[in-house]
């Protein structure tokens, strides 16, 4: 009996869909249409790789039923295939299992309490009453400060900082790099110098948070820097202190968020996108990649734009050389007006 | 008798401002006007904060005259109220005491310099000959090569990277995950291919400067990148081999700043700008966020800009396709231009 | 004898390059030409140093024969000086010379195999599985994962992490904090929240690449992100699942790839510059700094920009604010070409 992998019938009992093909057919890992294999489950989102699929190798694909006709292997028919196949490959190949304990060569401070079920990697460091939650894991050299706490099943991958006192909540999932509750960049001037301002507040990351490699968030100059359930951040993003940033919202790499701003929930933000500080914006906000965020957004659901596409250098330099005057231009055509409305009366 | 904090008569004397209440009253910790309770200071500087004056529970308030009037409890009328929080807050907040000693688990070479006042955290590495000053703090997980210097009572977070030769000055802060003397990128072509160029300069981070999380200062091709006292750099920014940063700057998250760039004294740079390589930008400049900087600077206490504000995505798209033939638009103006002389004459 | 540094003769036997000096005399360090002393080795490529060409006290400058005249020194005649300076300075100050052995607070799992002439130093971690080459060297505080592969000679300087699986190939050197295999941000949406889409690739880094600071790159979706040999990326640099990255392409740093987008060989991408996912960049290709790339670009060999310069923040508002307009102005101008022709007829 094949004990590996599992059978197309169980796994749509499991997560739904129509199931065309047999039901006792094993999948054992998952491929893109092109690469899959006979034991594998592939998917069809994104119609870009649609004339791939009449010549899979796939054991299995998942697709809508506009796409059955075309697949010539086992389907599953859903409506999101995307979603599908995010759940269906989570069952297949899930995440290796942590095996508790602490790895002796970890750090671990006498009073920190860690659950019997979580694991301390190698080389990691533990702080004073920290505190690890059931089924959590810290991977290898991750320092984590006095007092932090870790929710359950969350997991540290590797060379994470969490400074004292920061709260991360259950099933969260931080990148190598990345470094939670580094002081704001609070200062205030003194003639021509600059004083620091004591950064005291700290971090409340929530639960099924994600947080990209390398990634930065400021503990709070006096209150805490706020990340809300769901929130998926991608690699090197800046987030200053006191930002908080609603459920489920989603922000790309690469992207800066000032001191103080407030974003709502469920909002996608591109990468590289630059947010002014003391700004708020509203739910379900969504802004596309390089905007600069300058002003607060009030409406929810609103689209935002800020970056112009590039173009050949010698257009470009043309084009942007005019921009240099475009104030002049524009006053221009207002002239050119008032003369040809001066003729006409 | 309460030990704990500071009285306010105790503050203004050790800090001046004009009180305005008990000298008995005690503040133990700092709070935001919104939050704050009986035992906190706060202080009221940006204006947007204001409607909060009135209902604030703090024990007191440190504001300008202009504000005293409406507010309810103890305050102390300074000038400037931002940087009297900065200085008060130390005091009544003050940063914990570094416990000299090396940590067991660290790897000290023997021939390093450990001040007795020093300390060495949990899995830290330091190179042979290094010096480590009075009272200074290397927190968990940093490696510092041979031969780094740290100054006195300056403090590494965790998981700092200092590379070998690099030198820190006194009362530095330098925040997690930031490398120092990391190779510039130094590369010559050959044909196809390319070939690396040797980075053999080092770093040099004067006194009272701090850096924030995973920022990356690169060591010099042959002579050394230069950190001048007092500078201020946030989060996840590049700074190229062989750049200058002059004294008392300040210079916001993830702005890049290409190789032997010099920047002057009391610049104030916003986040996400990009510098290029090989240019100076004179003292006292102020350049706002995203701009591009492509030519050198030699006028001082210039204000720059160089970043559209986002707009709603519709009406962006109609003028950034307008942009594409601006240089046509100033060609078509400038006929009518023509024209309209044509038909005057 | 003078056993340290290397005489010119020896250097021109070795290198090539037409000697106008002693054999004899010998180098033993480089430096600039300001800077230079007797013993050094200095070079003349950017014409912006040439005017410190007469006075300079270096032992040996390499420049191209249209210099040699101004020379007051020895001098090395070749093509491209600053090519064969690279090279001469890999010869007179080789790096650091690997010194094999595990460091004793090293944790290498039993089964891992470092060859004999690898070095681990301390407090690194390697996994189950993992293939360290010869000549190897995993600086202090890596963390390599359970089946990474190290090539021959490759350099990991510190605090660099490689997840499980990842390959790294020969004579790479990846600087502090770089992470290697963190996941791809894959999520996929369920009505308000977001589903995570496991991260099942790797990545395969190739032969003589070298990867900045801070640079993240994250593994493959289903099959792997691919960086080819001889590619140089610099600090701070987001490489997205499943892009690959053409031999000898060099990124500036800063600059942002989205996912599976493929970029060319021989490619130069400036600093900062944000692509979109799911494009393809065509071999040759050059862009310059904070350009966006939202479209394909087919035609190898092409030259794009897509960054305003930066101007005075007075001019800067006012023409900025006319671009928020600049439809309406296009508009304008083609009712007075409509006017104007009317008047005509």
């Amino acid at each position: 009996m094949n004990t590996k992998g599992i059978s197309l019938g169980d796994l749509v009992d499991r997560l739904g869909g129509e199931l065309r093909g047999e039901r006792e057919t094993r999948v054992e890992t998952v491929g893109t249409l092109a690469s899959a294999g006979a034991h594998s489950l592939s998917f069809l989102s994104n119609p870009h790789y649609r004339p791939q699929l009449a010549s899979t190798g796939a054991g299995c694909v998942v697709l809508t039923a506009s796409d059955i006709e075309q697949c010539p292997v086992a389907a599953i028919v859903v409506e999101n295939p995307y979603l599908y196949y995010a759940r269906a490959a989570a069952v297949i190949v899930p995440p290796p299992a942590v095996a508790p304990g602490l790895h002796p060569s970890a750090v671990v401070d006498a009073s920190a309490h860690i659950d019997a079920s979580a694991w301390i990697g190698p080389q990691t460091v533990v702080g004073a009453a920290a505190e690890i939650g059931p089924g959590a894991s810290i991977g290898p050299g991750c320092v984590l400060g006095d007092g932090v706490r870790i929710g359950a099943n969350s997991r540290l991958s590797a060379n994470v900082t969490v400074i004292a006192g920061a709260r991360i909540g259950s099933r969260c999932l931080l990148h190598p790099g990345v470094v939670i509750g580094g002081d704001g960049f609070g200062i205030a001037r003194d003639r021509e110098r600059w004083i620091k301002v004591p950064q005291l507040g700290s971090v409340e990351i929530r639960d099924d948070v994600e947080i990209g490699a390398n990634t930065a968030i400021d503990r709070g100059a006096i209150e805490d820097t706020v990340i809300e359930e769901g929130v998926k951040l991608d690699n090197l993003i800046q987030v200053g202190h006191n930002v908080r940033i609603g459920a489920h919202t989603v922000i790309a790499g690469c992207t800066g968020i000032s001191g103080s701003t407030r974003i709502g929930a469920r909002c996608m933000i591109a990468g590289q996108v630059g947010i002014a500080g003391h700004l708020s914006i509203a739910d379900d906000t969504l802004i596309t990649g390089k905007s600069m965020v300058s002003h607060t957004i009030s409406e929810p659901g609103g689209q935002y734009s800020g970056a112009l596409p590039m173009d050949e250098s010698r257009k470009w330099r043309r084009n942007s050389a005019r921009f240099r005057s475009l104030d002049e231009l524009a006053r221009r055509v207002a002239q050119l007006e008032r003369q040809s409305k001066d003729k006409d009366t």
